[in-house]
């Protein structure tokens, strides 16, 4: 089984590793070549979308932006060998996802829509959470191959769906960071010892892995990114362009805060510095 | 040592019942009093506060509203011994605390205030999290009692800070609340499972006590309470009253959220019926 990989970044390239180590035949394509060529020899490595996906059985991406999807796979599809699986593992547009399967589908492949939780290091220890949207047929074939890459593998339903889950979980993560946020800027305005006042929040119902990941990074100052602003804002903007007359009001706000943050230069900050937006609001 | 206590709803009752058991000398008032009398002969009940508290060494009371408190502690200081400690468990206005204990300071009393956090779960089980403002001898005066209800005590600082404490926790939680059930709410309209949805969201960095506990809940419409509406909205209206100027955007739409379902008569439903809002939108 032949397989193409498109995107050798900090989580596309332990993520091709994990296929090569694991006996397949992988080969890579980066924009930025150079990234591509590091994966050698364990992968080989095409410097144009046409030779590498001529060949392929299954052709997975996980790129940028919405946009870099678009661009990808309208030449993906161009040069694929009719019946391959094309699976993008992007954080995207479940619009966008539920085109392209259809697309795909009047071109005569399978796409399937599977992002990822977990981040870089998730990505490095093949404990990825991965949410998969399209064909299930095609889910069962390629799952094998997922679990190579993650611990947790879910199928959400029909093409979009996986993106859909993906936004869901980053709704939850808006709620539960944005609370952490305001309650040490609370205790911290009020004059409490913010590292006890955490300690109460991690201790009971007021709990989440944002508290206890991200809470001592924001007492800190400690901004060094887990996960970029950037990216989050991008997926909460995928979730505001869903929601149609949805009222979700808590992601509105939380989104509005990080372009914020953003419109002041903090994209390449991690997530936990929201609090920021607090801190600075000069009461 | 003689203890007094005040008020034995599904909250003081295990709490004073605790102190009774480790051998303590309590007794009881509660303003309907068959609930106090429902503790003999494990304590003494009182029909009135003078009589309760005149011989008292420590006063403890967990009632209602900050109005309960603020009634209850102007008797309190009536009718109670020179140097005697009161402790309000209540969940209550910082800035009523503060007073209070100013008061307290000028009448010959010491006060604390000592809010709890993990329900009557935690009152019943003695793991409650206790935190305390006020004098810090006097809370070690009072923190062996402190343990026999509670398994982590926290000293916050001076008088109120036990209160902000308390408020900071109900900020964090009003956040991942309100993640958790727009993320649930966004999923349920994509047409997701979402009970795959939710083994998604606590399976990660999404996740949160909220998630975990409330979650299930909320998807089977199990509104029954473990946490009134009608006391957590209390509460972030505490939280509101005591923000002057600061910029605390999620708990503002959080308590409006919770204010609307109480204008629907569902006060005494769990928190996580907050999932009702999103639901009734008719979108």
């Amino acid at each position: 089984m032949k397989i193409a990989w498109i995107g050798t970044g900090v989580m596309g390239k332990p993520m091709a590793l994990h296929l090569a180590h694991a006996g397949y035949e992988v080969s890579c394509y980066n924009r930025t070549i150079e990234k591509a060529k590091a994966l050698e020899p364990q992968v080989k490595v095409f410097d144009n979308i046409k030779s590498l996906v001529k060949d392929a059985d299954i052709v997975f991406s996980i790129v940028g932006y919405p946009k870099d999807v678009l661009d990808t796979y309208q030449e993906v599809m161009k040069y694929a060998k009719k019946g391959a699986i094309l699976v993008d593992m992007t954080t995207s547009s479940p619009t966008l996802a539920k085109n392209l399967a259809v697309q795909a589908e009047e071109l005569g492949f399978i796409m399937l829509d599977a992002p990822v939780t977990g981040g870089d290091i998730g990505a490095i220890n093949a404990t990825l959470s991965i949410m998969v949207g399209g064909n299930e047929q095609a889910f069962h074939t390629i799952k094998p191959l997922l679990e190579k890459m993650g611990k947790t593998i879910t199928y959400m339903g029909k093409a979009g769906n996986g993106q859909h889950a993906k936004l869901a979980n980053q709704t939850a993560i808006a709620g539960a960071i944005s609370g952490v946020a305001e309650a040490l800027f609370y205790a911290k305005t009020k004059g409490l010892n913010q590292t006890d006042m955490l300690k109460v929040i991690t201790g009971g119902s007021a709990s989440s892995w944002q508290a206890q990941n991200n809470g001592p990074k924001m007492i800190d100052g400690d901004y060094k990114p887990g996960f970029y602003i950037k990216h989050f804002l991008k997926d909460l903007n995928l979730v505001l362009e869903e929601k149609e007359d949805l009222p979700l009001i808590v992601v509105e706000k939380v989104a509005r805060i990080y372009q914020l943050l953003v419109d002041q230069e903090m994209q390449d900050l991690g997530t936990q510095a929201i609090i920021e937006y607090y801190l600075k609001q000069n009461v």
